[in-house]
């Protein structure tokens, strides 16, 4: 695990609004009451949601629309991106406030913040934490510790936002990394959408195939590689929508590879190259997180 | 997990000897001393294996060759499927003595069981325990802990073998599940063999694209769906040659699964029908573990 960045003292947002309390929002709502308590914390859900939320003290006070409260500084938008999209033009503030995101691609949700109100400055974001089950029953305060948090400020239009964003996340144990909505559509194909889409379609051919009772006789190899393919599939639809000319080189490169290891199952060289490279890979990955 | 099956107070066999003290063997071995600490437990290994093997008390007899000891009654070979192979002719035995594997391939094996002397008395067998490293310094007396082990016996020629290394494997803390060679392979390509190959896969294309400072931006998803990525080549080359017509077939179906889905990306109903298979199957898995 890379040694944590700074925790800054003092909160750099005197109140945030999270819209969404599911698994990312309430945790980053859990995250906020454990290291800045005097942070207010507003959340914008479900009545069954908020009261939740309410009860278990994740925030401390729920709010009826995205008419932000007076005091809020900070409007986190954690919700499917096609809802995000939706969500922009319809955000009013009473004063200057910064907006961001948690949407798993970047491209499409920039794009459509050039709708909002001039008063309101917009850096899009997404923390790579992610949990096996999404709704705010699976939120915790450690969802975040270590994780990349990716930021993408639009140049001179953000402001100092990206920094207190920046001093955010950190707050939360992530580790803010700056890039392009461009360059995040492309390397999240690879690293996360790629992924995702794999072990979803490993489950459902294994499942269809093996049956129930087959499962039985699986090993724990299937079970880690599947972890994924319960992730909630209206998040991975937008994802998949506003992002399929990245994911679709990302899949055209494992099919070939997938079609290359299936010709040469019987030579040793193909399977022996793909192991060689996979393991050193996996070593790389692993530098990352221990 | 499933309730434990009962594990006899008596050890069903007196004396093994375990030609190969990897991370299955070494894991077989140390969960028989703790079990049957009177079974007398032998290894074959190189020097400084054994060396490390008999120092920590994981076996008591270091064997120099397949020359099995005079009380021997069960040889265990844990090595990859191909050394299995080349080792079967070369069992010699002072008595009858039953022999068992630990190869992720079954039909190839116990076809070259043929060729064992009369007195031995050949059941195939496949643990499905595995960790994310080999060798015996990852051994663990827990390895298979509520983990099938498949036993492939050969009809009546298996007199009471697979009884008795069903009663082994259940105080070794595993599930004896009886299959055919046919029906194991068959299965394994897709609960086993296809998870490895497709974890492999993923790592690799990742990987190359995204290269090392591309890694540091995944999230947890991408470091569970490649724990298999370090898997060693060798028993895997193995496991590819010898169920190349299965593993094939199961490649084949994956291969179209992600051909769908890279087609239909900007449709949400191809993805939402793959997400609600994968989280069907998942739920269905989820239920032999928990």
């Amino acid at each position: 695990m890379p040694s944590p960045a700074p925790v800054p003292a003092d909160p750099p947002f005197r109140s945030i609004v999270i819209v969404g309390l599911g698994l990312i929002g309430g945790s980053v709502a859990l995250s906020i009451r454990e290291r800045w308590p005097a942070m207010r914390v507003s959340g914008v859900d479900t009545p069954a949601v908020l009261a939740h939320a309410l009860g278990s003290g994740a925030i401390d006070r729920a709010v009826a629309s995205l008419e932000t409260p007076g005091d809020a500084d900070l409007v986190l938008l954690a919700a499917p991106v096609q809802q995000i999209i939706e969500l922009l033009p319809t955000i009013a503030a009473r004063q200057p406030m910064i907006v961001t995101d948690v949407g798993g691609t970047k491209r499409t949700i920039v794009d459509a913040a050039r709708a909002l109100p001039a008063d309101l400055t917009f850096v899009g974001g997404h923390p790579l934490g992610g949990g096996e089950r999404g709704g705010f029953a699976f939120a915790r305060p450690d969802l975040f510790a270590g994780r990349p948090w990716i930021l993408t400020p639009d140049g001179h239009r953000s402001g100092d936002a990206a920094t207190r964003l920046s001093a955010l996340v950190s707050g939360l144990g992530a580790r803010p990394t700056i890039m392009t909505p461009d360059a995040h559509d492309q390397l999240m194909a690879y690293v996360s959408h790629l992924p995702q889409l794999t072990a979803s379609a490993l489950m459902a051919t294994v499942g269809n195939r093996a049956g129930a009772e087959g499962l039985l006789a699986s090993g724990k190899g299937l079970l880690d590689t599947t972890r994924l393919a319960s992730s909630p599939a209206d998040v991975w639809r937008d994802v998949c929508a506003t992002n399929a000319d990245a994911i679709g080189l990302a899949l055209d490169d494992l099919i070939a590879l997938l079609t290359d290891v299936r010709a040469g199952l019987q030579r040793g060289e193909i399977v022996d190259t793909l192991f060689a490279d996979a393991a050193r890979w996996r070593g790389e990955l692993l530098k990352g997180v221990e």
